[in-house]
């Protein structure tokens, strides 16, 4: 879009919408937008229950629309978006709650990339409708794929639509994918192989027990699970990190995402999270993108591609890491991993299941209802039951039905 | 080209020329085009002294042309070539000797791509005969830049033909530049810089004296100094690798090749050998590219180039390597780094003079007529001779009378 600066004079800005702006990606994308004044703008945003950082980021952003979720928020919303907008001459957003009022935000008009920051299957919506509205997504709402990728895929080719990749690991994929021959033709249809694309290698930290025995984890607490290595992240990802659910999910992010077949994506330990993922070529060579874990960077590439934008930003070297190193997961300290890959390729609704009772387990171990070790036994035994009812082609309706099914069937286990 | 093959069926092949058929970077050239016979055809060869083997190739590709360095071997390939093509219904190769056989078979007609395998300085005037023929190069022999550098870069531009880089190093950067935004522009564009290009990374195993201390290369041994612990390559080359020159060459031509300040081009060791060489970004982004330290890769590459083909080559697994260290190259152990930083930075004809004394002197270690730890010193008394005669535009004679000057040299420093 051409945006109109102080001075009257227009400059080429790329318009952004952040859904979730008051989380973890949220804030992080907005502090790349004032790095950046001059190649982005805000024009929409949506938060959560945080109305003091909303109403700050609506001071400093000034964007045309804003919708929180609670819609009991909306009037103190108002008033204070009023109050500090009121006498400076700047022009009040629209104010909207609930979730019609995100998705209006998700798909508002002259908008030219979406970063999906909201956490969890509420993502969901607001997501679709950005895709429906044929926005460009920087994408960081596992969800979208996760649950409803045989929805997500039909529509983005429907609407033309463009998924890149926001986290780390698929950042890192889709950075060293560019460079491949078959890039032009594939490199944004979400779900199509790249030919020359043999595998891929995505890495994992090993979260919070990567040192840890089997037989020590029965004595594992939420703190010790919360407290992740490398990467400062939400309790319920970094509990993911521990399970290697995360990694999990993050297979079947890479299938929908880049088209490849389970058996071509490997899951490898890299404690020093410094290789963010790796392809290997036709021909045997491999490519790495590599980056201090941080998830600036993923982000901004989303907001620069196709293009970069210089930064500077502490650089990597290597010779102080010195050493980075490479292991196989271990499937038995790790179930979660194989139960995804299993639901991954069942496909259809088993992707859905698998993500909303973890989402549901997970809180619950938060609450200190069940145990770490417990996670994978509950998740495993809600597929299993899902099993006979598994909808290899199921509608949006349909997904949202399972998600509810299975976080339903999650307390009725854990309560019993 | 078109290639009528045995069923008179026409197919599009590269056509290929071999310069230094029978040395190490040829054979393995040549076993490539047998793996894929449908991609390429030989038309050119050229040999050195290995008769038997350069007949065995003849035998095997029928080319259209071949050439052997010394003139007093051409009767005996002439006879050996018809004895072994006589009655087979196959047509003879024209056969030709010497400097001006040797660049004919360089700029022949018809043929797309040109392997320049010789080493040393006598690849560098059939390299730049192919290069006045227009013909894209596949480069092995380092002398073309960093001794001509100053000359080759100006006829690359007139003539159109583009320069892709056969070492493992520079073929890693050539790879992970692929899928920089700014690739398009700049790729082959030998000697311009892509903007986007911070620095690169060339990683070095830190060859056969890597772990040994300065006080223990006082006994090193001509045997010592030709063991290497990754790579499988002739002697001369696997000296300059014990002194880090290797290096130090390789940052003189990544100058020329990729347009970079010698500021930003670093030298990590990297015992293993499995990352070939790292590009950083402008946004912090690193790139690698990673495989087995095999040559037959970064061939294939050039071969195949903008494309990839499938090979069945033993695939990496970083899990199976572990671990990857980097560190520091020590300056005090390793003092041909420095000369080649200094020599580059000066440039003109001194990278020439650099190349063609580190040549002599390891030439006379072999023939143990000096000591290992007197290589660096005797370069270093040549190139501070030849401060005095730096020429920064010089012309091929000036640098051949300048490669010839610097052997002299060092003949007359040892005699004494």
């Amino acid at each position: 879009m051409q945006w109109e600066t102080g001075n009257s004079c227009k400059i080429n800005v790329k318009a952004i919408t952040v859904l979730g702006s008051t989380g973890s990606i949220g804030t992080q994308t907005l502090e790349i937008v004032e790095e950046f004044p001059d190649q982005f703008k805000v024009l929409a945003l949506t938060g959560g229950k945080n109305l003091s950082l909303l109403v700050e980021q609506i001071k400093k952003h000034c964007p045309e629309i804003v919708a929180i979720s609670d819609p009991k928020l909306l009037p103190e919303l108002k008033e204070r978006t009023s109050s500090i907008l009121s006498g400076k001459g700047k022009k009040e957003p629209l104010l909207l709650a609930g979730e019609e009022g995100i998705c209006a935000a998700a798909a508002w008009t002259n908008v030219d990339l979406v970063v999906t920051g909201i956490v969890g299957c509420a993502g969901l919506l607001p997501t679709l409708a950005a895709i429906k509205a044929g926005k460009d997504l920087a994408l960081a709402n596992k969800e979208t794929l996760i649950a409803a990728g045989p929805v997500v895929l039909p529509e983005l080719k429907k609407s033309g639509s463009r998924l890149l990749p926001a986290d780390s690991e698929h950042s890192a994929i889709f950075q060293c994918l560019q460079g491949t021959p078959w890039a032009k033709d594939v490199e944004l249809s979400t779900g199509i192989p790249n030919p020359g694309l043999r595998s891929i290698h995505l890495t994992a930290s090993g979260g919070a027990f990567r040192d840890w025995t089997i037989k020590e984890l029965e004595k594992a607490t939420v703190s010790d699970a919360t407290s992740h290595p490398n990467w400062s992240m939400g309790k319920k990802i970094t509990v993911d990190s521990a399970t290697l659910m995360n990694k999990g999910l993050e297979v079947i992010e890479a299938h929908y995402l880049f088209g490849l077949d389970y058996n071509d994506i490997e899951i490898v330990i890299h404690p020093q999270s410094i290789i963010h993922s790796m392809i290997e070529l036709n021909d045997s060579s491999i490519l790495a993108q590599l980056g201090w874990p941080d998830m600036k960077l993923p982000i901004l590439y989303c907001m620069s591609w196709p293009s970069r934008f210089e930064t500077s930003w502490t650089r990597l070297n290597l010779k102080e890491v010195g050493k980075l190193t490479f292991m196989e997961p271990d499937k038995e300290k790790y179930p979660c991993m194989q139960l995804a890959y299993d639901a991954g390729r069942l496909g259809g609704t088993m992707p859905a299941v698998l993500n909303a009772s973890n989402e549901e387990v997970v809180a619950n171990f938060l609450e200190e209802k069940i145990h770490f070790l417990e996670i994978p036994k509950v998740i495993e035994s809600v597929c299993e039951s899902h099993k006979k009812d598994l909808n290899k082609k199921p509608t949006l309706e349909e997904i949202l039905y399972v998600d509810n099914w299975s976080r339903h069937k999650v307390r009725e286990l854990i309560k019993n």
